[in-house]
């Protein structure tokens, strides 16, 4: 018998969750896909409501709260964001060369079937803000990203699949939804119920790329140089 | 008597979470908090291999995985990110101008006290990724943020505090960890074991700025417009 070590008896873990509310989180982080493939079953209003709810909940740097949502209930107008997003796959075909032909066989988006569409953009004044963005202006983008990720863990959890769509221009996009001058819409999110989650990203799947070694996206005190060097 | 309805059956939701398991990712999401304060106490090798782990399980755009985290173990180095950081702040509180002196009085950052220092770069050659990039460059930062989120909320769970700090100038910090040209550093994270979590934001508690009304930030359609207008 030895005596429970410090970390054993909670003395340094007074925060900690208990260990099936720790495996829920770490299930939610490794199960959630961006996903393509929806079923047209509407989402309930309640718990659309609470997943904008945990993408408030994002730290945003500064306390700036960029984010927001434009829930598209309009049919028309969403073919219109279809159709913007296929001109941009259209376009950006193109621009992979060689790949091209290979990008249009995947299917980028669930714009028409998932039961719920929603434009997150970066509101306008941004500039106003200068607390951790006096060098990092971008940090608002991130403090959104960290707003779009809260809602895709919540969503999983809840059992609906997300997909963030960035094939699209976003001046055009800006003007269709009337977002003032100086916002910025950075996703097209499609979320709703699904037949089944992806069991690995799908671009792995479908063998567009692999996913890297742990080990080698993890330096200690200079880039390149690993834990054993 | 009522018959169950479909939802309640599990009818459109059969890749639900269980009812105690979708509380534990809600109780992370609610309870996660941009931590500035921090115990001393050494962080567990491996919680912190599994957060980085967490951190990897992102979604990218174009499954480009971009992420790559510099553990700063030298204590050294740790001192001269704490003095790059100190030189912003000081900058960013003659930016601020009438704000600055209350700026001065926050505290920003708990690089000497944490256990762990992080810091988060862009890869380098991120020219070469198009998918979902032609148009929104600035989605491998997304995918970066979403990578944090995730570490921050599987930190949470495990009990640990983590705070973002962007107050640095990037080049310098290019310069001190022998960054490549082309990578980006986006992050100095502070992780660490902590005598309570915040209750709310910090910088909310502190009075620099409000909480929005969630209701403020969705808009249906089009901009500016609410559901019930």
């Amino acid at each position: 018998m030895t005596a429970p070590s410090r970390e054993e008896s909670g003395g340094t873990k007074p925060h900690a969750f208990s260990s099936p509310e720790i495996e829920a989180v770490y299930r939610a982080i490794r199960s959630r896909r961006d996903m393509r493939h929806f079923l047209p079953d509407p989402v309930a209003p309640e718990i659309l409501t609470r997943l904008l709810e945990a993408a408030h909940c994002a730290p945003s740097v500064g306390y700036m709260q960029p984010w927001r949502f434009i829930r598209v209930a309009d049919r028309n107008l969403r073919t219109r964001l279809q159709e913007l997003v296929e001109a941009e796959r259209l376009a950006t075909a193109e621009a992979l060369g060689e790949r091209g032909a290979e990008f249009m066989r995947l299917k980028v988006e669930g714009i028409r079937e998932a039961g719920e569409i929603l434009v997150v953009s970066l509101m306008p004044g941004r500039e106003q803000f200068v607390f951790g963005r006096r060098t990092l202006p971008e940090m608002d983008l991130a403090s959104v990203a960290c707003g779009i990720q809260n809602l895709w863990l919540a969503a999983r959890a809840e059992g609906l699949g997300m997909g963030w769509v960035s094939l699209f221009d976003p001046e055009a996009l800006r003007a269709l939804l009337g977002i003032p001058d100086g916002g910025h819409p950075v996703a097209i999110l499609c979320l709703g119920h699904v037949e089944q989650f992806y069991d690995a990203p799908m671009l792995e799947q479908e063998g567009w790329d692999q996913r890297r070694t742990l080990d080698d996206l993890v330096f200690q005190d200079a880039w390149g140089r690993h834990h054993r060097d």
